[in-house]
């Protein structure tokens, strides 16, 4: 029989006792007391993954519905794809060209890069009493990461990794998993290549996904129900001390087969 | 503090001692042998997740390219797309549409419904020692994750979900991630709808891809250099007792906004 502690293993902890995020707060401190709470202290190799909706609320990333005028081209979209015209704005603003609209679907590239239903705004568990309020993606989620590391390490003299996630539909598959959009102290992709299979050969796959595996992962724990559930702690893995951003995950559009990006009004005007 | 053992907890274990596998294997003593070796014991809500490899080795999915005479159809795709025609042969033979076909580059519909590159057929890690070998995808993953589901239940007398696993690129995003290919004893797809947000709003994003979910996150371990860890165990869990299949996870055509899929010559003929 083995060592058990010489299996290779990963351990993923959801975070107790995050509370509600209100605006402004402070990410960092957040965490540190949801990990004090279950008893647990950072170590090397630790990575943090964090629904980007956390983020969002604490960035004040609400936008009112009723403050939003929708300019014509907004309009002109909203009734090809049957949505609220405001809203269609300010999925607009929120993305450099639209990839697919029809009824109910409205899929964009992102500013940030992502292609994604709705520049991921969101309409669920936003938690304002009144008003027709939506969240928008944080500013800029890989500047977010690392504000996020920083902090910590000024609190508590550790770095752990950071992916910032977000849950988006897939093409050809049904059903949504994370992504990773912001990503520190941790290389987005992993780059296998120059490493031999076990019989010499080349390795076909050289790059894998590594931040969207982690968001992948965390999404078991986290869930779409659970928002009491927002940050997860993943221990065991080892990984090269690069600074990646989730920005390297982005396939640029000339790599691109799929997305037939067309320009929206915003950027193109 | 909390108490620990109330953490909502995840472990995933990749399993020691997974030999390499020979045709007709049984991949169920495999696994039993990797878990008593490792000291585990198998126990309600365990999950194992297989890589495909594993299974298309012990199903005898070898084939010689040698041995193959490309069709004209094949000779033209392989001229577009710089590939080896016998391989084309192949991977027109395993797939029902051609989605994307470039330099480099053959994407297709697979006959189990999949959109990958090359019809997942792999060359690398074959371990064959002469001739020019490659490895197909396995007959029906999800008859194979059934398979052994009920081998396992028969030694040990415990039923595992089981997920078998491929990694694949994807639209939009740069680096390889996992899929599940063959689900078992669990739900591929996890419904929330009808849960409300806890705000009781009506979720937005009600259906998650477990199976892709699970196979995202052994692929942290198993990672792309290591055939050594074809199988990781998934413990902490708990899911509604569905018996899905992978192919819930495929998206329709008709619900396909990205694919354009043109059909092969082998299938419209």
């Amino acid at each position: 029989m083995h060592d058990k502690s010489q299996l290779t293993q990963l351990t993923l902890t959801a975070l107790p006792d995050i509370p509600f995020v209100q605006p402004g707060d402070e990410i960092a401190r957040l965490i540190i007391a949801g990990l004090e709470s279950a008893g647990l202290t950072l170590q090397t190799n630790d990575i943090l993954i964090i629904t980007s909706k956390l983020i969002s609320k604490a960035e004040r990333r609400y936008v009112d519905l009723s403050t939003v005028t929708p300019s014509e081209r907004a309009r002109a979209v909203a009734e090809i794809v049957y949505k609220d015209p405001r809203l269609v704005e300010l999925i607009l603003r929120e993305s450099t060209a639209i990839s697919r609209m029809r009824r109910n679907v409205l899929i964009v590239r992102h500013r940030l890069g992502f292609t994604l239903a709705n520049a991921g705004i969101d309409h669920s568990n936003v938690g304002m009493k009144s008003g027709e309020w939506v969240l928008l993606l944080p500013e800029d989620p890989d500047r977010s990461a690392c504000q996020i590391r920083a902090d910590i390490n000024r609190l508590v003299g550790v770095s752990p990794g950071i992916v910032i996630t977000d849950s988006h539909g897939r093409p050809f598959r049904l059903g949504t998993v994370g992504f990773a959009i912001g990503v520190a102290g941790l290389p987005a992709l992993r780059d296998w290549r120059g490493q031999p299979d076990l019989f010499g050969n080349r390795l076909e796959v050289t790059v894998t996904g590594f931040g969207d595996e982690l968001a992948a992962a965390a999404g078991l724990l986290s869930g779409q129900a659970d928002e009491g559930l927002p940050v997860v702690l993943a221990r065991g893995l080892t990984f090269p001390a690069q600074d990646g951003q989730a920005a390297d995950l982005v396939r640029p559009i000339e790599l691109d087969l799929f997305g037939d990006f067309h320009k929206t009004e915003h950027e193109s005007s």
